[in-house]
């Protein structure tokens, strides 16, 4: 197989340098040491991610990667999969959650379109069309990609990355859209942690009990398939999807860039879990924004030692809860940089008092 | 007692029709429905007490109210006592973390100085200067203050949510500085829910265990002499400070005017918990902005069930906990405000799927 560089070469590591100056400046401003909680930590990571003294996160690049799942026909989600394409629509035209919040946060959004089974056109402001098939085959079935498919959606994360790169973009987000991949990303995370179907699958956009409870039975199934398979990029080809793949290739990406990366919810960190599979070291460029109310992704979280920034009930995809957290890290960044040190404003510090 | 009429006359309502209204404008934009969990009631809330179809908090009015505490005789904090005076002059300098985030939000922040025990310049710009008495008298052997004391504290309250009100704010948050306040505050907690102090008695800006135990040991004693007091105004008087009672009246002073209100971390809740004593219905008027590190914030925010936005491990006061939340609540009301739906972007909703 022909694998980006970012997905096999070994990854840079933050500067631990950044992080102790980061960490002694968080010392002397004028509060109690800790009393910012997350947000110290933030900045100081951000600080040896990004190398400077100054950490900052203005510059915000999301790609959404959107594909259809060849799974559908098993009848695993609410919706028809046709929304896949009517959403990459939604987007370019600014009427999805991520495109208002995009705007919102002055992001640069990009979509990459890797497959669907519904028409798009041809030429769309802010879509990029790259498509490698009409959708995945039926993991149930068959393998959901071949390597030749793997080897583009991992491709089309690490140009993602590069384009991120390119602009400068001092932060990288990647989310996902396509019907029917709380299915897929289940399967991989079972895969990946050795868990049940029922301990992972969950309502994805709004499944009954009995609806979750064959869709745990189609995730059984497909383990039984294609559970042997051991590898991350072997999984990612017989039990994942275009998407998922892309998300994964652009994380490492980014990380191979000396980008840091927000990571959205329960798709996006399934994603992630399976690049740090890949590359342990990845992990040291993750930050996580949110929990989702998608049952599951807590215990993915926990894999992957995560803490993420908000728990706000969100289980939308398509980076939305992730572009939430953008504002803690610019919070973070505002008070790392600008607060004045006790030195400065002439305020006592704690280290003579009772 | 002479107290503002916001203390004591019944609250207007949220309005229930733009409520239903705003939660039918979720049920149709392009998004499975509820999946944006929290930001939904978050917008949906703010439409109904805003009155708007579409709600904003653009317009963002913050009241640090300092002051000092006699109960600091007592050695119950990790700060010496000038710190306070210290960091009204920062506030005013923009050094301190809610002035960088006053600055970042786009925020109006006022600071105003009920009296302290250092001396502070007599004209800052930004700083109101309004003091009751250079500090609170020692809770431990006497009322922390006097009945007309707690008048003018209550009424500078009352005259900063006028303020907000007379400059169209959208969104009300008040912040504390007062060395010495989570003393005050857990007393007045205690008081007012029948706890224990080792329950509600934290580190503060940053206590040894020792010196926490000592510190509920004068909040105890406290309590033995003032326990009996009933009424929120009454332990407002015996426990609090002028800080945590001006707080407690801008709450309603601002929920009287209409204006929703975001309350800060664990001296704040405290003030919002006898608020809410005084008149329950100002709970229709409370935001909650995060859970802060500081221990027995949880019990309090259990007992006005409370669901806070953010758990940063924050523990600074000074409102910075609610200035980090504000963005969640601004990207509510944009996604309500912006997003599409599905018959405006052409997307099939889930209705008739399987």
């Amino acid at each position: 197989m022909t694998l980006p560089a970012s997905w096999t070469s070994p990854l840079p590591s933050p500067d631990s340098e950044f992080s102790e100056q980061a960490q002694a400046r968080q010392n002397v401003l004028t509060k109690p040491p800790g009393s910012l909680g997350r947000l110290e930590s933030v900045a100081i990571a951000l600080a040896a991610q990004q190398r400077r003294a100054l950490p900052a996160v203005d510059k915000v690049h999301i790609t959404i990667f959107a594909a259809d799942h060849g799974v559908c026909c098993e009848g695993i989600s609410a919706f028809p999969q046709e929304v896949t394409a009517q959403m990459i629509i939604n987007f370019a035209q600014g009427g999805a959650a991520i495109s208002v919040m995009a705007k919102h946060l002055g992001a640069s959004l990009e979509v990459v379109d890797l497959g669907t089974v519904g028409e798009t056109p041809r030429h769309m402001p802010g879509v990029l069309s790259s498509p490698i098939a009409p959708g995945t085959k039926n993991l149930l079935t068959e393998p959901a990609m071949t390597d030749s498919q793997l080897e583009q959606a991992l491709a089309a994360g690490d140009q993602a990355a590069e384009r991120a790169s390119q602009s400068g973009s001092e932060l990288y987000i990647s989310g996902d859209m396509g019907i029917g991949n709380t299915t897929s990303a289940a399967a991989v995370a079972c895969a990946l942690l050795g868990e049940p179907a029922t301990r992972l699958v969950g309502a994805g956009t709004g499944l009954s009990a009995d609806a979750i409870s064959h869709k745990a039975d189609v995730v059984t199934r497909a383990l039984e398939r294609h559970g042997q398979d051991q590898t991350p990029t072997a999984l990612l080809a017989s039990l994942g999807g275009f998407e998922i793949a892309a998300m994964a290739g652009s994380f490492l990406g980014a990380a191979a860039r000396g980008i840091p990366v927000l990571v959205d919810g329960f798709i996006a960190s399934v994603a992630a879990l399976a690049a740090v599979r890949q590359q342990p070291a990845l992990l040291e460029w993750l930050h996580f924004g949110h929990c989702s109310a998608e049952q599951g992704h807590q215990r993915i979280l926990d894999a992957l030692h995560a803490a993420p920034l908000l728990n706000l009930g969100m289980r939308l995809g398509e980076a939305s809860g992730a572009a939430v957290a953008v504002p803690i890290m610019r919070s973070a960044c505002a008070l790392h940089n600008q607060m004045a040190s006790f030195a400065d404003a002439g305020v006592s510090d704690g280290s003579s008092a009772s």
